[in-house]
């Protein structure tokens, strides 16, 4: 049934924004000062009617005209043709975007949270009522992703999605790599230039990683995922000796989350991940640096495609949100009398963290005596999973046996692909082996492959 | 008016394809052996009823069935919703695509050099009708760059759009920069390893970029360009020893197709141009190797982004003919009774590629005596064309004069921002001075800015 508002051609289409934080008062000003240019884009007049705040008197990147404020933010989704939520957070973001779809309006938003948490529902209240529902500026910030991934793979079978989606960890990451910074001094650096909060734990856990995880994976796989079903790890282990280390062996260590379809096996499904990753330092991802974003997707027939750009930032993020109003307002130019499909592939549900299937690297201290490294080796061997390169800090790769002395010495695997069930299974047996002092990192490792 | 053939929800969507080389046949196997997918994509059932061949019997990659092979392309177009067009060139895919067209069936094509040449008219019979024209596949392969243009950052200005999107190319001059090859022995090469045709004038003469320019700028600065409008320089000229010259000041070159806007001065509009461009070794472009493609973007609030991902071959090129053939079908569910929208705007004329401003990059035999770095300079000074660095090539960079000496030497000279008729008129004086013997190169210089 379709109750979609619609509006004639000759029509103003009428804009309501629901929050003017640091994006929203950028949106405001693009509405206002842009007008003609968006309308002639658009093909219809396009109107915004007014900006919902909880206080008219905050002090804003670009001041709003008074008339358009207002604190009455259910009054304006019951007016507008097209409603922007910016406020963020789940309540009341959630009961207002389900208001406004719930009589037709179309809805645009980049609130990664709520799509992660509730995604599912409100694109099934948007599919029933035949509103319009878009969300372009939730992953990578002004980076085209979703609807590339929605539109112009949607005659490809995507098989992995593998993105570099919060620019606080990999400004931090990044430092620490290209300065030797230690982890809170970089947290530190990124907290006064503006790029982490000051609370920045759902940045440094990966908890908005995660989010955007499962935005990606959704729409990649055509199967609903929750922020529940991803594995998450943040950077907060990450040490100064983890990225020397890694960049001895020509990797970077990136925050990526990833969704991955497995179909080896009786249960197909897709591994939807979130963890510190080396990567090799010639990979396309590894030289995003600083505060950009990029997304890697392999599709069956495109191939490898990336995806990169400013991942976060008022007028970068303002530019998706606009982009999705534009598509969304010429669409209401043309009522559509149906429901848009929901194009959902069957037998994809979400699998455990067990069931990926990545290479590793393991780091551990262990004793400098002989017999050692045999020893790791058997273990490894036991558990199926098997040594792509073994390495000591400060000597050539080991191909034999470490040299007899009193002091400890270190030790680098890099395994070839293994299942997380047996990889951690095998690090448990390291752990227990009287050479093995102790395991000091455990990270997985992405190759081009 | 709206003449476009409207399926209904539960009916069938026909496929005519016309054309079954390399990527036809791709094509045509996605839409028969993954129908149920693609179905199931667009959320009604989609069929294939034709496939238009000069002749039933050539072998192909896919052996297309026998009841589908036609050489009725016109009884072919007449009959289906949506026609994908993979013949090529000028004649008779142009009188085939208007021919669908003007009965309101959707086109789905990946025609380059068509669309450089027709595709403002197409596109206007497309609005006049009412039907769907789409062409992702005609620039970048299996990069979504089109859609993202058209309507990611519709809310946005694009300034400059600047790509590799000429794989044979890419290829001959990254093998140059890396094995030393000479530019003859790298097509060879790039031809034997399927990269290049045997006849591979329209590549290296950069002609296949410019028709990608001429597309790439009229969607991202919504007016009309054809490829007359392009100015084109192919790679042919470029030596071993401009690629070595390059590699010591830290670039590497490759052929680029730029399109950009000026609004500096009297007349705005959009310079198109592709040339060998020397780009630092830093730029996200730098690093696309061999055949891939990639285009970066420059928008006022996006910033800079960047897409990435193979520009040629069956299998990417399919995916993204596919993307469009589902976004197409999707909407011919769902009948729009208005023309769509072909957003246009005023004062963006094609300028000569003289008022296009850039930096410069001249390699210089001179007389090896006194004052001649001071006579080099003044001429530049002379036409306000400022330097940003001076080079001797096999010295370090030279701050005063060079020494005395019997034999010629080599001065190198990159320059700050110049336009082009200053850069013409320069280089004109340059080659008039006693103590210049020749005037190597000239090349033009991107860097982020």
């Amino acid at each position: 049934m379709a109750l979609r508002s619609q509006s004639k051609s000759s029509e103003t289409i009428t804009i309501g924004l629901l929050g003017a934080g640091n994006v929203g008062a950028q949106v405001a000003k693009t509405l206002v000062e842009e007008r003609e240019l968006i309308s002639a884009r658009v093909g219809t007049p396009i109107k915004l009617i007014g900006v919902a705040v909880r206080d008219p008197e905050s002090p804003r990147d670009w001041r709003i005209p008074g008339e358009l404020l207002t604190t009455d933010a259910e009054g304006l989704v019951d007016t507008a043709d097209l409603v922007i939520e910016l406020i963020g957070g789940i309540e009341p973001a959630s009961a207002l975007i389900e208001r406004a779809l719930r009589r037709g309006a179309a809805v645009v938003t980049g609130n990664k949270a709520l799509l992660a948490s509730r995604g599912t529902e409100l694109d099934a209240i948007a599919a029933e009522t035949g509103a319009l529902l878009r969300y372009e500026a939730s992953v990578g910030g002004a980076i085209p992703i979703l609807r590339p991934i929605e539109e112009s793979l949607s005659g490809d079978r995507i098989t992995k999605v593998m993105g570099i989606v919060n620019g606080t960890t990999n400004y931090v990451l990044d430092q620490m790599d290209t300065t030797g910074a230690a982890f809170d001094d970089a947290l530190e650096e990124a907290q006064k230039l503006g790029y982490a909060e000051a609370d920045p734990t759902a940045d440094v856990a990966g908890l908005d990683a995660a989010a955007k995880a499962a935005i990606l994976g959704t729409l990649a796989f055509h199967a609903p995922f929750s922020f529940e079903d991803v594995y998450c790890e943040g950077i907060t282990e990450v040490t100064q000796d983890d990225i020397e280390a890694a960049a001895a062996s020509g990797y970077v260590i990136k925050l990526l989350a990833i969704a991955e379809k497995h179909t080896a096996g009786q249960a197909p499904g897709v591994v939807l991940r979130v963890h510190p990753t080396l990567l090799p330092r010639t990979h396309p991802l590894a030289s995003v640096r600083g505060a950009f974003n990029a997304v890697f997707v392999v599709a069956e027939n495109a191939g490898e495609l990336m995806f990169y750009g400013q991942g976060a930032g008022g007028r970068p993020t303002s530019s998706a949100i606009m982009g999705d109003v534009v598509a969304v307002a010429r669409r209401l130019r043309a009522p559509v009398p149906e429901a848009p499909t929901i194009s959902r592939e069957v037998n994809l549900p979400p699998l455990l963290i067990d069931k990926a299937t990545t290479q590793y690297y393991i780091d551990m201290e262990v004793a400098d005596r002989e017999g050692v490294i045999a020893e790791i080796a058997r273990v490894l061997a036991d558990h199926h999973v098997s040594i792509e390169s073994m390495r000591q800090p400060g000597s050539v790769t080991v191909e034999g046996e470490v040299e007899d002395s009193d002091n400890g010495a270190k030790v680098q695997v890099v395994t070839h692909i293994a299942s997380e069930k047996d990889l951690r299974e095998t690090v448990e047996e390291l752990r227990g082996l009287d050479v093995v002092k102790t395991v000091n990192s455990v990270l997985r490792v992405e190759v081009n492959r």
